[in-house]
C-alpha cells in the first residue's frame, strides 16, 4: 500500500481559460513524459516529436498536452526504485499495480490543475490500455478517445512474452530477489534479454527482413562463432544493450505484470460492450497491419464491443510493414487520420480551429 | 577440427535385400534419435509415434528408417559435451558446425551400412533444413524428399529469436564460458529462459489463446505477484524447466548457430533454385497455415524454387490453428497427405505396396 505517489509530468502548450483543451498523452512500457521535448536525464530525443508539437496533428498551439511518467515507472514517478517512507528503496516490495492505478494517478493530477474534462487521451499500446482505461474510470470526462495498438486484454502470447523477460531478469543473479538497488548491482544482463525478446514483437517478420534479412554486421562472410555475424543480432544486442542505461529492472517487471492483469471485460462482468455503455466519449482505433504483438483483430474485437455498447466509434487500419512499433515510426497515413479526428472532435467540442502555418 | 565423429542413431524395419527401402528421418532442434521408440536415457516417448511405426504413413512393416542423433547433439552424438582426445570437454571449444556436416555424418553412416540410395528422406524444422541438404549434398541418392514446416534459409526474425535465446544462456553466470560442465555447473535458468522464448513461437497465437487464453492456474483470482497466475505461464515455466533435464545447454548454442548459418541460395550464387538444378528427386513440401516460425510464405518460396529448377514437386498447405508444432501433432490431413505421397513414391520407385492390415 502506497501512502502518497508522486507523479512525474510534462507539459506543452497553454491551458484555455476554460480549461477545455487538455490532452493526455499515455506512453508505452519503456516510453516516458518526455514526448515532444528532449529527455534531459536520459538525453534522449522525445519520443514522439512527429505527432505532438507546434503544428503538429496534436498541435501545442491549439491544445494544453499532458504526459505523465507511469505509476511504478522509472523517470520520477513513484515506482520500485523511489524511496520509502522508511528510507529503503522499495524494490519487489513495492506493491503491485494496475493500469487502473496508473489512470487513477493520472486523474488525481487533472483534478490538481482543476481540469473537470479532458478533451483527448490518446496513446498506443499499453498506453492504449491506459487510454480506454481513462474512458471508463472518469467517466464522461473526456471527450475524445485514441487507443492505437492496443487491447481491451492482454493476450496469452503477450503474457507469455512478458514472463519470459521477466524469467530472464529474475534469472539474473544481480536481480538479488529485487533488492539489487540496495546492494549497488543491477541485473543488466536479464533485463538486456528481457528488452531483446519484446523487440522482436514489436517489429513485424516483413519490416525485420526488409531493414537487416540475413545481411551481415562489418564483415564479409560469418565467422563461426558466437559474435554477432548478422546484422540483426546485432541491432538486437544493440537494443538490449541501450536499454539497461535508461530502465530499471523492477519497473519493468511491474508494468509488464500490469498489463497481464488488464482484462477490461473481466472487470465489468464478463462482456467488454458494459464497460462502456453509456459513454459520450467519441472514439478513433486504430491498428497496423503487420502488428502481430497488438493484432488488428483484438483493435477490431474492441471496435466491436464499442459499437456494442453504443458509442461513437471510428475504427482505422493502417497498412504498413513496420509492426507494432509503426505508431512511433514515419506513417503519414496514421498522421493524417489522427489529425482529422482530432480537428473534427475540436469542431464538435467548440474549440478554435487549426490555425493556419505559413 | 574434428578427428572422428560418433553419430548415435536408431532403426527401425527391416532394411531389404536390394537396400532400397530405406528411410532417413531428421529430427528438429531438440528432438533426437527416438523417433518410434521411447528414449531409454531420460525416459521420454517417442517423439513421432503417429507417424512412424507397423501400418503407419512411414509403415516399419515396409520401409528400414534410420534417425540419427544430429552432429552437435547431446543424445550420444560427438557434441560440445563430449570428451575430446585430451580427455577434456569440449565446451565452447567445440568447432561450429552446419547443417552441411549434420547431413555429412549422416551420409557417412549410410555409406557404413552399404546403402547406395535412399528411398525418403523427411523432417520438420531443422530436420526440413537436413533433407533440403540430403538432397543436394547426396546427389540424386535421395528418391523422395519431404520438407515439413521449413524453409531454405534461416529468416532474419528466426534468427533473432535463437540469438535471444542464446543471449539468456551466455548470461547465466553458470554457462562459465561454456566449460561448465568441467566445473560441475549447468546454466539451467539461462537455458530455461531460451527454451521459453522459443516455444512460444512453436504454437500460434490462437492456439496459445484456445489452450489457455487467460485462465488462471489453481487459483480464483489474480495474486498480484511474480508467481505463475496464468496457465500460460506455468505452462511455459514448466516447458522450460522440464528442457534442462534433456538438454546441453552448448548443444542449444551450437545446433541454433548451425540453423543460423542454413541458407542454401547463398550456397548455390544466390539463387535457390540453382541448389536444386538437375534432381531427380522428388519433393513434397509441407507447411502449416498457422505457423509462423517458418511461415507458408516461406516453403512457397521453397517450392517456387524447387519448380524452377524443374523438380518434380507437391506442396501441401495444412489448415490448422496449431502453429509450427502441428506436425509432431494431431493433424489428420497432414498423414493422409503424408501417407499419399510416400505410398506414390513407393510405387515409382517399385516397392511392394502397403500391406493391407486388418
Amino acid at each position: 500500500m502506497l501512502d502518497s505517489v508522486e507523479i512525474a509530468y510534462e507539459t506543452w502548450g497553454e491551458m484555455s481559460p476554460r480549461k477545455d483543451n487538455v490532452v493526455i498523452i499515455c506512453h508505452a512500457l519503456t516510453g516516458d513524459q518526455f514526448v515532444a521535448s528532449d529527455n534531459p536525464i536520459t538525453g534522449r530525443p522525445a519520443w514522439w516529436p512527429r505527432m505532438v508539437g507546434p503544428g503538429k496533428p496534436i498541435d501545442t498551439d491549439r491544445f494544453f498536452v499532458v504526459a505523465t511518467n507511469v505509476l511504478g515507472g522509472c523517470m520520477g514517478s513513484t515506482g520500485p526504485a523511489s524511496i520509502r517512507s522508511n528510507g529503503s528503496v522499495w524494490g519487489a516490495e513495492f506493491p503491485h499495480i494496475t493500469i487502473a492505478d496508473m489512470v487513477r494517478a493520472q486523474i488525481a493530477l487533472i483534478d490538481q490543475l482543476g481540469v473537470e474534462d479532458v478533451f483527448l487521451a490518446l496513446g498506443g499500446s499499453i498506453g492504449g490500455m491506459q487510454v480506454l482505461q481513462w474512458t471508463v474510470q472518469a467517466r464522461n470526462r473526456v471527450f475524445a478517445a485514441i487507443p492505437i495498438a492496443s487491447a481491451g486484454r492482454q493476450s496469452a502470447q503477450n503474457i507469455g512474452f512478458y514472463e519470459v523477460g521477466r524469467q530472464a531478469i529474475m534469472a539474473d543473479p544481480n536481480w538479488r530477489e529485487g533488492a539489487y538497488l540496495a546492494e549497488g548491482r543491477r541485473p543488466d544482463r536479464g533485463l538486456a534479454v528481457a528488452r531483446m525478446a519484446a523487440h522482436i514483437t514489436y517489429v513485424s517478420e516483413a519490416a525485420l527482413k526488409r531493414k537487416f534479412d540475413r545481411r551481415l554486421q562489418d564483415r564479409q562472410s560469418v565467422g563461426f562463432g558466437f559474435d554477432a555475424d548478422f546484422q540483426i543480432e546485432s541491432y538486437l544486442r544493440h537494443q538490449g544493450q541501450s536499454f539497461v542505461d535508461r530502465f530499471d529492472a523492477n519497473s519493468y517487471l511491474y508494468i509488464t505484470r500490469a498489463m497481464d492483469y488488464f482484462d477490461l471485460a473481466a472487470d465489468h462482468g464478463g462482456v467488454l460492450a458494459n464497460a462502456f455503455r453509456g459513454l459520450s466519449t467519441r472514439f478513433c482505433v486504430f491498428s497496423f497491419s503487420s502488428d502481430w504483438h497488438y493484432t488488428p483483430e483484438e483493435s477490431r474485437d474492441l471496435v466491436r464491443a464499442l459499437n456494442a455498447a453504443g458509442c461513437e466509434t471510428s475504427y482505422v487500419s493502417i497498412e504498413t510493414d513496420k509492426g507494432h512499433d509503426a505508431f512511433l515510426l514515419e506513417e503519414p497515413d496514421f498522421e493524417a487520420a489522427v489529425t482529422g479526428f482530432v480537428d473534427a472532435a475540436a469542431e464538435a467540442r467548440g474549440l478554435p480551429p487549426r490555425m493556419p502555418r505559413s
